[in-house]
């Protein structure tokens, strides 16, 4: 391993990069992938895939937990179709007993292995999500879901999960409702469905407090793919949705930019609103690219995008107790295992990169300054009651009156700019 | 006139086609635009533009309440700055004086006329709106300005359009927040703009409150267009808004399908996620290319398109005090006056197929009860339970345990597609 | 079946629906599709899959035939990969033989059998393709991969593939590019990329006259997705490789809609443009949904976009040899058979609409009309010259200085929507 | 002035900065734009627009020369109707007047002074251009408009322009037909129109010869805005076209990355497309935002892109007798002047920073290995055959019947980003 920026130990702003940074591999894209895509088949032969599927799962972890040490990252993260069954292929079959009976106590197995690993290497769970999307019953959705049988199995999904979580120590939960959505207007009940998600949500967080799991639970917003529309469309969305059914207190976000970046908005955009909010739980740090409609999922390049993101993370204090997940896959035309470690180092260089110019951007206060002076109007007199809530629209008139027509201020884009590329 | 499908006075679903329809014509569009586009100067030349500009302005609105009769359209909707003044490009000198005093009386005139046209006609104004995002004071925002003076000045501007608009008896009250948002997240505080903004729009409730207004007050998304994001990006981004800051009473939402389409959805989306939260208030009808990403605002000429509107809005019984706004302008190659009929009748044609085919789906009843048994395991038993909030991911695995693995049900989304084909 | 729109037999303008119409099915997505999608696994089960490879092979044939019977289609299409395997996923391992060595003489076994059912049946073949994308061989290119090896492979595929081509009397025979384009800039020659496709075309078409192959050769535009970037990006961009390298005499194109609007036109715009130039080859009816950036295949069900599909093609005198192919696949939820035939039946009903609508409006001659007066001076005087380019700006300025400012002329957009609207 | 990284004398490769870059000043954009935008009204107060059109016309070129020569930049850009008039909105009832016979003997005046400018300073012209697209005379297109009458004026106005290209020894001229396509295809003749503008091409060609005008013809594409649909979409569809017609020996392309990504591809790729086919001639130096679907035309502000850009220019051995025009305006909020330097500095040390790489990039010759060994099988054997189009599908199959499966080989995508990130 050569690292050219990231240095876990290095204190910035007095705190170590790796607890700035909290980098998390996902096992299921760089363990369980197989580079198949929607036109290709696979092509990512991995020595730890062969063998009898129990023995391949083993060995698989093992790989895992090597590369995570190797790497120096202290979490990953897993969903349970991932680490329940032995390939991505044979799942579909395997699936089809019910959570709580694995297949030849697969499940008891692999909890075990699990937290033997993590005990041995000290690598921690970042989160755990309950895959509610690849398996044919959930084709019309899982909370969403029009037969409630198909929400019930769910409900009994999760509820494993949840008890997973706490056995392996998870420090936070992640519901990505890929198919909590619709492809058709026609066939849709819209206002049906957003009440028993949130149904779904309310008995997620009663049994979380039932069996004192302490970690956060997240959703991830996504605007569409596989869905034609998702309810989770962005950061705001999500916001509305909690808000109208009484849940923000008990979820934060777990944004990923190539999401945002579907939705419409720029990389950084649904970071900064979460965090506006106060929302922002977890980052899934990989990036698309702007000119493709879909979720390419590739490692994160871009060193003005790593900026942006811990800028705000910073600014926010940490995103402890989230992190910068590598929800990430190698294109499945980088077929050697090296480009899995090279993917790896160079993404959280990256991220490195972005946090040390974050860091020098807010020790030098130059841009926060010139923003600062950009409101301070609002911090005095009228500005004040405005910005207070006590205002009215006679008080702005009669100001009015008496100052007449505001000065023109320039926003002074390319200035901010032309400091940001300073840092770069 | 020759409508071939809009006949005002026929009922359908014991109402009239114009009680159902509420159609309104847009003052600013039909009557003062020019056919400048950002590429060209203006291409439409207008009798009623000629002569000096208060001669001009009155034959303007002599013109237009002459359209409204002979096309038999009931509403109008204005932006008081296309009241307020003789013409596009003169507005930015006559908008140097404050919104109370503007020169040599026009406003007190202009009101005059309009309510003694109004008077005349029996024509009513569906919605006033203050345009703040033209002027160059609010390039940097209204109630998102960084600057608190901007602020007042928007504040003033929205006070007095709040007595014009009990003056004249406007239904509703629309703000379109064309300029708040941000061009560059370097140099924008998103968290204490959004503050400011709810403080604006309390200002403004409280204002109405007082002075007795009685109409609706709606907010209108768009996502992006003139700035880089708008706060108010879509239908949900506006209800997490209100929601987060208690003004979800206070609000119903505009829906312009073209803005809904700049947001990422489609043509329908977010009227029916609207009316789904009990938030649809109004409707701007016009339409953009799914293939442009900006705002054409052409005239609405699909009838699969206005089918769904109105279904929506049968569904839940109408948009009134709301209506259907024509937010429409015909193209600037379409330089004859009888463009301008030709587009609005063929407009509201394409409405009333519209309206006529969503009747028919909706008397047939053959849709809606596909729709009804897709979702009828939650009205007995678990589902039951489920609906109503009361249910536990411990009953929901006890349920599995028992009844196993659901049964397969196809979505059927061609046969929805195929029957909805049939009514079109 | 119950066609509500499509009947074989009438004659519009001279010549059967089902001449003009062309129909066929995609066998691949038919009777190969599995549902499964990039975040699920399988959601078909189709009867026909049971059983051993090759029984379950012929039993999937003789249910395709039947299908195509009872629908009253006279053609089929098929990629050589689903009809030499059994099953999708089986045929990563099976297609590590080399085309000419097929494992158990399977290759041979098929054409006999679909040789035996073209005869009993009357259906047959609109177009035959080489699947150059889906083996893992092909992850990098076949015609333009950077390694010479697996354009040889393709080579070999290809060869095998024109000889296949000719004993089952295919009318045409496609390429399809979708791995023919690059994922990043960084690693890819471009210009030796376009290269060794033109050189790989130019042995196609060698080897094609040398078997007496009478077919016509089709190119597929496709803008991405599975690449970045794909060199075939739309109709403009393949005409322009072909006239590069002398090829336009040997090809034509295969436009499907959903990759048009994929490549940020509007559904009709491949057809119009290739027709214009002459290259409409054939078309796979399908559509998008226009707020998606992927390809969803859907089938179609807009009157309006397949009756400007049809106004092109009765303007050009029809596709044939080409036809009108159905690359759609039911959605993954529609897990009925019978979703199958009310896809195919609806689809076929909807281009009957569209037939029966451009019949009319181009035998009323409204619009043509229209349009003919519209560039009516490009066939007198200067506009002649100009017409057949003999023109000189000397002569323009000339003009100019006689004449005077143009007379402004309304393009009457409304007008010819309103008119179209009429048909719909 | 103060940049950072742009040394105009500094020598890399054997070149000048400045002769690699040769960097022009857009004129009617830095001097002539008004901060106006579709939904706002000016913002951009200059001194230089005060007092009587010729007047504030010459304060005006004074000031743009000045502005030139502070920056050391050598050259400028203009169209016809931004030199010709003293301000945007006066022009469309000056333009009345034809080219030849401008009011008060404009055009003459205007000449002599930007060629006594040119003289004192050393400033010359990158480009000319025609604005063929402002003047509601050509709203309906200008070399394709239906009416041959505006064609005909085009005409004249080209000629015009070619002739003042000679006498102020533009390097180049550029056609730019933001007008030439469609709205709708309904009123349009799709193959007339492009007749008609190849015509209109081959009249300026012919012209140009006359008069010995020695400067390089460049077309630049983009996709739409103001048209639904350009005709010179991207770089692929314009040398489609050009090739068509015969006319690819006497054009060149001056690509602009903001119509790029509007066409859906990525920022670099027409530059990378345009050069591989020997076609680019010119960059117009800005960027939009992705996010975004109109034209932006904002400052360049990303290493990495111009890190690109650069590269490619450099391969091609640079750009002359093209150069990087800055076709970008300040944001309508960046009202102060000097936001006009602050920008254009900041973009030329963006771009100093992406010369700089990209030479650093070329002389290591890292990544350059790389890509040669990737297709180093075309330089052997039948990969040889296969380079020179000399090959046969027969040798293919040979080959592969003898050589059997080809080896994996790596994409390496993320070796590559990471080692391009080395020099960023």
């Amino acid at each position: 391993m050569c690292f050219k920026h990231y240095h876990a130990e290095e204190v910035l702003m007095g705190r170590k990069m790796e607890d700035w940074l909290r980098f998390s591999v996902c096992y299921w894209h760089s363990f369980c992938g197989t580079g198949a895509d929607p036109f290709g088949f696979p092509t990512l032969c991995r020595s730890w895939n062969e063998g009898a599927p129990m023995e391949a799962a083993k060995r698989r972890l093992r790989a895992a937990f090597e590369f995570f040490t190797k790497l120096g990252v202290k979490y990953y993260t897993f969903h349970d179709s991932c680490i329940n069954e032995d390939s991505w292929f044979l799942e579909m079959w395997l699936l089809k007993a019910p959570p709580w009976r694995s297949p030849t106590g697969t499940w008891m197995k692999l909890q075990i292995w699990l937290f033997q690993l993590q005990k041995q290497t000290g690598v921690k769970v970042l989160w755990v999500t309950c895959n509610l999307f690849a398996h044919r019953r959930y084709m019309n959705g899982a909370a969403t879901n029009p037969d409630c049988h198909v929400l019930a199995y769910a409900g009994a999904q999760v509820k494993k999960g949840l008890d997973v979580a706490k056995k392996l120590g998870a420090e936070n939960f992640v519901f990505w409702g890929g198919r909590e959505g619709f492809h058709s207007v026609h066939n849709t009940d819209v206002a049906a469905e957003l009440k028993h998600m949130a149904s779904f949500f309310k008995m997620a967080v009663k049994y979380k407090e039932k069996i004192g799991l302490k970690c956060q639970f997240l959703i991830e917003p996504k605007p569409k793919e596989p869905c034609k529309h998702q309810y989770d469309y962005d950061a705001m969305s999500v916001i509305g949705f909690l808000k109208h059914y009484g849940l923000e207190g008990d979820f934060k976000l777990n944004i990923e930019p190539n999401h945002t970046t579907l939705a419409g908005h720029s990389y950084e955009h649904d970071i900064v609103m979460a965090s506006a909010f106060g929302m922002l739980g977890s980052v899934d740090a990989n990036t698309g690219s702007p000119d493709l409609g879909w979720d390419t999922d590739q490692f994160p390049m871009d060193i003005r995008n790593t900026t942006l993101v811990m800028k705000t993370v910073v600014e926010q204090g940490g995103l402890q107790p989230g992190g910068l997940n590598f929800d990430a896959k190698v294109r499945r035309e980088s077929t050697d295992v090296e480009d899995l470690f090279v993917a790896h180092v160079a993404a959280m260089d990256t991220f490195a990169r972005g946090l040390r110019n974050a860091v020098r951007i807010i020790e030098d206060g130059i841009m926060a300054g010139m923003v600062k002076d950009r409101y301070s109007s609002f911090s005095r007199d009228i500005g004040q009651k405005v910005d207070e809530g006590s205002a009215t629209l006679e008080e702005m008139e009669a100001f009015i009156k008496e100052k007449g027509e505001p000065k023109m201020m320039s926003g002074k884009q390319e200035t901010y700019e032309s400091i940001f590329n300073r840092y770069i």
